[in-house]
């Protein structure tokens, strides 16, 4: 039982067309077990920051229930700080500038509780931090890892070796099309799916997502949103409600999986329409379950009798 | 009652990675009014060509049961003539030569049954040539149109008017951004749908299509095909699909409306299968049937219980 989260934590600086913001609450960790914990009670993360993070944002994590334990704060370390500036229509951002900090020496040590967890969810790190999880998790029955381009073209190797033992990759299009060196995407599938996972899914943004398994594919419709916010940590929040769906149902079934894939993508809209985290906290079931319901009305349609 | 079809009709040079064919039969009015005749008899098309078409197109049309009552074969005239190359992902296409020919005389003349046409669809024409058809039209149930960006550059306020008095529009996502000049396409669509058509249709192509209603949208997936052999066509023969559907049923409710979209994309995704109008010619009702049920198994999910 149990579900850990290992990835990133960070202070961002954010800003788009409609607002700036700085030492916000970032990082794929964050994301995640936010999402995760309107599903599952207890999210185990494992964390590296320094003690610049404010006692507001411990706070909040922990009003979401999101188990601490694996969090180690550094005395006199700093956070790991990331800016960034979305461009008028929000599709492209600009990295302002990457501070690693003490995230540089960042080497996830699971609990003992921890390493026991049935579900896990890799964000997006350096594919040799996601080997040295799956090398500590001992029976897990269940594993989501998300990557990026930019690991592609640095840790290649060592990326196909974590595709090898995780159970579901959450990547976008242009990441499906790099990986697999595909344009059309159900091809990109087929190839990035011989790689390794028994599970894809392929995220296209205001397109919605694609879920592949054996010769079977789901189509999940975007949620009509008219004003994206900040665009930052959808993805995340998309692996954090999908995955904690799952731990939450113990039901792995495709039936099931697509489910998880509108909860995921519910929370990644959530995310969305508010500042860094503000769009994933404090939300409750019944507001989750109406979206979740919305999602079904949008694509829902019947053979003519 | 009847359904009557008003576009070019053309003979294409096509060419694209995998293939090449010249003298195609091609044109709004080929698609739209092959893929009707699935579900619409007696189809009824408004066409000029001349007598460079040859006996097989006209058979093959025929076999079709189109009428072609309306189709003016001027002596010595030669055929609307287009000739375009696709780049190799299929996205881009070139156009190598646009020869008006016979078509540029074009006066659609409606006979007097054609004026009683419960249902049209008018192709992607000069806007004046639609309002010409639309004047025609006696007491029309619903008008489909379909429309471009050269039109929106070129005459834009014939356009707006022809918006004003068509039920439905189709259009794909880059020429909704254009004549709304919003990015977002919620938005788009709320500044379309107060241009004057009571529903929208949005094709994405690989990433399906979107309805919208007062207040209502439909996410339609889109077919996972691995390869795309001529994409020359598919927004017609979504079209055709789409009204000769609604025609059949005489179902205008938003739950057919979706089938009805449902059934377009079905006739789209045979078209791209196949060089030229290949794809939509011979089908039977049971593929087309069982086609659709495909695109209900990729985009289905349920409540968990």
């Amino acid at each position: 039982m149990g579900l850990v989260v290992v990835g990133s934590i960070a202070l961002d600086y954010i800003e788009t067309p409609f607002d700036k913001l700085g030492d916000a609450l970032g990082g794929s960790t964050t994301f995640i077990s936010l999402a995760a914990s309107y599903f599952t009670p207890n999210v185990q993360i494992v964390g590296i920051v320094g003690d610049d993070l404010s006692e507001e944002h411990v706070k909040m994590l922990e009003d979401h229930n999101i188990d601490l334990e694996g969090l180690e704060i550094v005395k006199g370390g700093k956070t790991f700080r990331y800016g960034c500036r979305y461009q008028f229509d929000l599709n492209v951002r600009d990295s302002l500038y990457t501070e690693l900090n003490i995230f540089e020496k960042f080497n996830p040590v699971l609990s003992e509780r921890q390493k026991k967890s049935s579900f896990a969810v890799l964000g997006n790190i350096d594919p040799d931090l996601q080997l040295c999880v799956l090398d500590q998790l001992e029976n897990p029955r269940f594993v989501v890892a998300d990557t990026m381009n930019f690991w592609m073209e640095r840790k290649l190797n060592e990326l196909h070796e974590v595709l090898k033992r995780v159970n579901l990759l959450v990547i976008n299009d242009s990441e499906a099309r790099q990986l697999s060196n595909e344009h059309n995407l159900f091809k990109a599938a087929n190839k990035i799916r011989g790689m390794g996972p028994e599970y894809l899914i392929i995220k296209k943004g205001e397109h919605g997502a694609l879920l592949f398994g054996d010769e079977i594919i789901f189509s999940a419709p975007a949620y009509p949103l008219e004003d994206i916010f900040d665009p930052t940590g959808a993805g995340d929040a998309f692996a954090g409600g999908l995955t904690s769906y799952l731990h939450d149902t113990m039901d792995l079934s495709f039936e099931n999986l697509k489910r998880a894939v509108v909860y995921g993508s519910t929370m990644a809209s959530f995310c969305v329409e508010k500042f860094s985290t503000k769009g994933i906290e404090g939300l409750n079931k019944l507001q989750i379950h109406d979206r979740f319901l919305e999602f079904r009305e949008l694509s829902k349609f019947t053979d003519h009798e």
